[in-house]
């Protein structure tokens, strides 16, 4: 067996997230049916550091692939080909690696870092439809930047963690969470070793209160004390929300100057 | 008479260019058959401050619209019932303002700003198809910022004009061409009073001959000193360009804070 490291770029838009649903097509599917053409058609199976839901979107998603020993195979083109192959869906292998079958792509992460858009204005959105969130009510970033600060550290993230979350424990380690503005548009950038399910959007939908002044700053950290989702705010929708990077150290993606 | 100022952002992929053709959907269609849907159904005209090419996006156009004086209109009543009629297709009305009947979206103004994108990697493009203009090969991004200073100043752009173009004098002056890489993202931006045909894309589609190295900073000065088309570079595709901003002074725009 070859294992193949492969970070990834995609539009969630017309996906039923990362993982394979007999609702729909997911990026999962994509990326292993491509692989098995470069496996003579053998079944390749993916493994993926964040399984993103339906509608969010990636610009540095991380999975390996586990290809027949026998598949001969160069970084060029394990990236070439998977790009071939998955056209004309909106999925694009951006670096390819080799890496041992002890390295795992979940497993071995240690941080992942997501940006969530917000653009902020009454106009409706024509460049960016489905790719942010368009918040008509004025938003005051330096509140929700100040909110954000209640939830850094380590805490049981009860109250931002979606019903459906298969975690065994609610604790996490917030290292970072900053909200910007840059003339109409927010972003919120989250970086953590891992995540609740549905933290980020849950965490974004309950700073949207602080910003247009429903909440106060300090209510958020009473939400995140109270440990029950009903404390907290609405989740933000998946149009925002990007993967935008993976952690591993030491980092398989080093091994080639940029761009590849 | 009453004629409006909108500022408008659309995707330029499903439309033929700004103007009004037999071949295809415009956006200036769009814009005329949604404003005359708020004049009873009689005819609205608009006049443009930059009539983009088929593919070309933006972020900051601006365009006004003459209504029949008994149109009974308000700056939000403008942007929203705009907004509401040109759906689904991707232009949107970021501000309506009422401007007296001597300003003029393209006579008025003093200054555009086009941004040009580009992505310089290997890997497809997933989230920015159309969007950005996909270059392979490593790119110089030094080189190309030092070959940009060539083009600064007031110039005879023959060398970077379409052979269509209909402006009487090819005379220009360019304020500002920067050239900035962030990542795999390289940034060209340009403003000047106003700007030949194809002027932007001709000038980038040069840029990238010095960036790949094919061609010194220097020969960019001895392109425009030659005045012959011939002598430039090809037109970059119209997928990276943006029309981000048209000026006027006093800036109709600035009556509204914003977000309005």
């Amino acid at each position: 067996m070859a294992r193949w490291a492969v970070r990834i770029e995609y539009d969630g838009r017309p996906f039923v997230g990362w993982q394979r649903q007999i609702t729909g097509l997911s990026v999962q599917q994509v990326l292993e049916e491509a692989a098995s053409r470069l496996a003579a058609g053998r079944i390749v199976t993916s493994i993926t550091a964040g399984r993103t839901d339906a509608g969010v979107h990636a610009t540095g998603q991380v999975a390996h692939l586990d290809f027949p020993a026998e598949t001969r195979l160069t970084a060029s083109s394990v990236r070439d080909a998977l790009n071939f192959h998955m056209k004309p869906h909106p999925v694009a292998v951006l670096q390819a690696v080799p890496v041992d079958t002890e390295w795992n792509a979940r497993f071995s992460a240690n941080r992942r870092s997501y940006r969530y858009r917000i653009v902020n204005r009454r106009g409706r959105l024509a460049l960016d439809e489905g790719r942010v969130w368009l918040v008509k009510r004025t938003l005051d970033a330096d509140a929700m930047a100040l909110a954000a600060g209640h939830l850094l550290g380590r805490h049981d993230f009860t109250s931002f963690r979606a019903s459906a979350c298969q975690a065994k424990s609610p604790l996490r380690t917030l290292d970072r969470l900053t909200v910007t503005r840059l003339g109409e548009d927010i972003v919120i950038e989250a970086e953590a070793r891992s995540f609740l399910h549905h933290q980020v959007r849950n965490m974004v939908g309950t700073l949207k209160l602080v910003g247009e002044r429903t909440w106060s700053p300090e209510r958020v950290g009473e939400a995140l004390r109270a440990c029950d989702r009903r404390a907290a705010g609405p989740t933000a929708p998946p149009d925002g929300l990007y993967l935008t990077g993976v952690g591993y150290d030491p980092d398989p993606f080093n091994t080639e100057s940029l761009p590849s």
